[in-house]
């Protein structure tokens, strides 16, 4: 059945689609943190943050449900759900950001923000950090670079600041933050001098791309007081960062003590259906609104915005941000004990419910393990009905970002499974237990 | 109610947000070509090409509910659902379009399309027509000139080739098919001669912000040699025209006997849960997907897929394309025979079930009636109980474009209402009946 349909697969699909692990899975039922393949085999999730909620959450499916058979149509008529929707965000995002935009799409809403900035600003550059990911469209393509091969030509518009990545990266220590910030006010001065201008920063504050960093504390603040210094916007993708992902906060940028210019919202806003959206100040989008329009068919429709909706109110109802503390304490503790154990770690990059565990030869000369190598360990923690992802700019990080409601048991079971999966690529230099 | 949504609504969402109609309408519930505002009054939907299938069909809403139920998650597991969704859609286009890649929105296909065609013939430029709408992304938006207030200076990279509209443009008669087409060619030769290069045309065979247009019927053939002989693509853009909605054939394309060289589908796909697709030759996405890589979170998801399946099976199983020739056919009839005993109609656009009806001040010099007259008569036909709206490049067009379960009853009534208001306009010179 599975080589069947991997067969029809290929002729169906473009060959632009991939499948993780070396032997696909077929997946055929979620319920919470836990996936069922076509043999009904059970997988623990520990990568799927789109699903924020758990797979098939029944008052996410309720809510589809209900809508879906009452009224689906597009914002041009009057409808509550959009508006409560845009309403309960502002409240979760305080200060001025309370004025939104609704999309499809984590690309369409980083698209939409950098067209927002460019308008209002005049500017056309936009920095960014090196191997970020923003998304697919051709524009946030470009300024994705982890979507492009090392040393392809960036086109003019875009400046590059260095990622904050204090075990890898030219920084580290006290002064780390000053130094990265400095870069980006470096990357913004070179788009000035050029003509260019700078019309936003546009920054994730996990860098998920790059395995996750956990930048120093004052990196984006000090980073905005540069951009907004030279007449840019901050725009802050909380695609990854946002909805409780990297715990104590709601949102990612928090962390970091700023208030961004433009937020932007995707993956985890309705767990899996197709929401987005663009949340700026009142003075920002009336500036818009006077220089260019912008309508979506779908953006903000009413079965979306009470999926979104429904969302939200599990979050706070199941207390889903403090579930992301406890929990994200017992795999930060799990995952430290792992690396004082496993030479192969070289360090552990990480926050709530989010982790990067980045694989090296050697702790000395951090040189990466290779590729092949990362594959085989996560393939094989697949087996071992653990389901986790690679990452970073040399493919050598174990991602590892599970739906909100991951409990302790979960943690234990998933810190157990990658303890057995090192060792035994430790012991067996690297070739696939099974093989 | 109505009052105080419309000022929450004008707190919480951008002011990008326009509604329709003088005094807007707070729609709560949808029904086949029905919706129903706040206070229970009933509206005949003569607009709403999304809810293809009609508003709230219960296998849609099956369909759903069913896979929500059960599991919603990316294409990088196999699954059955999105292979069987590529592969209905292959018969459906036939040939050698079997190649599938799922995106959210119509928008978000067209901007994947222009790339794939960029990246396939290493050409940077992009044959449009003027005022047509292909999106909202910031590229796909540079193309749609119909966002933008005419004589605004147009990027290097597109080409700009005249609407083929043998009622307004500079070519009408026998030769009007070879003349457009031999603007299109212009078009791209400039852009060959200027080193951009021909990518592409993208063209909606619909014309849809033009207010439809019946092309030449060899236009787009002769067109679609002249942009292969500058090394360019086709790009059919069936998101207005494609799933029925011009009678006759499942794809607007079909309809001017040319075989594109990639489609892309959008708004009718899911019945307004977001889903759109580009789908082109197996060597062109290969040519692609060595080149560049592509992946979108939402797209292909087995909920988004199990919609669009079923809304392909209410198609078949409810005999909409009949449906659709049959009420056109009454549409046609009765508009031909309102545009003989109004003055006030120049002529009609259309096919199947997407109609423009253009008014004008006087026939012989095809003054438009102005937009403010226009709103009031689209105002006055929503006091009627029957929706309708706005097309053109001179919004003088009466856009008629209901689900495709539009039958003989509701031809009627709205050709009835359309009589009721134009008469009254006509007789009090322009006011709208209740002022």
């Amino acid at each position: 059945m599975t080589g069947d349909l991997l067969g029809r697969r290929k002729s169906a699909l473009a060959p632009s689609y991939r499948l993780f692990y070396d032997d696909p899975i077929e997946i055929v039922r979620g319920a919470g943190v836990f996936l069922y393949d076509a043999d009904g085999r059970e997988y623990l999730d520990c990568y799927n943050n789109v699903a924020s909620v758990g797979h098939s959450h029944p008052r996410v499916v309720e809510a589809l449900t209900k809508q879906a058979s009452t009224l689906n149509t597009h914002t041009r008529y009057l409808h509550h759900s959009v508006i409560d929707l845009a309403e309960r965000l502002a409240v979760k995002l305080g200060g001025d950001l309370s004025s939104a935009i609704f999309v499809c799409t984590g690309s369409e809403a980083n698209d939409l923000a950098v067209r927002i900035a460019r308008t209002v600003t005049g500017h056309n550059g936009v920095v960014v950090n090196d191997h970020a990911y923003h998304g697919n469209s051709t524009l946030v393509d470009q300024l994705s670079l982890a979507n492009h091969p090392p040393g392809e030509r960036v086109p003019d518009w875009i400046g590059v600041a260095e990622p904050p990545n204090t075990y890898r990266g030219t920084h580290a220590g006290d002064d780390a933050g000053t130094a990265y910030a400095e870069d980006v006010r470096r990357a913004g001065q070179q788009l000035s001098d050029s003509g260019e201008g700078v019309a936003a920063f546009l920054v994730d504050s996990t860098w998920d791309a790059n395995g996750f960093l956990n930048a120093p504390v004052d990196y984006l603040s000090l980073a905005t007081r540069h951009v907004h210094d030279l007449g840019g916007l901050v725009i802050a993708d909380e695609v990854q960062a946002g909805y409780c992902r990297t715990g104590e906060t709601w949102w990612g940028f928090e962390d970091y003590g700023i208030v961004p210019d433009i937020v932007t919202l995707g993956k985890p806003m309705g767990a899996g259906h197709p929401i987005a959206a663009v949340i700026t100040t009142p003075e920002i989008a009336a500036s818009f609104a006077k220089a260019d329009s912008y309508f979506n068919t779908f953006g903000g429709n009413p079965v979306s915005c009470e999926v979104a909706l429904a969302v939200l109110d599990v979050i706070e109802d199941e207390q889903l941000l403090d579930n992301v503390d406890r929990t994200g304490a017992i795999l930060r503790q799990g995952l430290d004990q792992l690396s004082r154990t496993h030479d192969m770690i070289g360090t552990i990059h990480g926050k709530g419910l989010f982790w990067g565990v980045e694989l090296v030869t050697n702790p000395e000369t951090k040189e990466p393990v290779p590729e092949s190598q990362v594959n085989a360990i996560v393939s094989d923690l697949c087996d071992r009905g653990i389901l986790t992802g690679i990452n970073g700019p040399h493919c050598n990080i174990i991602k590892i970002r599970p739906p909100l409601v991951f409990g302790e048991a979960h943690a234990v079971r998933a810190l157990d499974a990658l303890d057995g999966s090192l060792g035994s690529f430790a012991r067996q230099g690297g070739t696939r237990a099974d093989q």
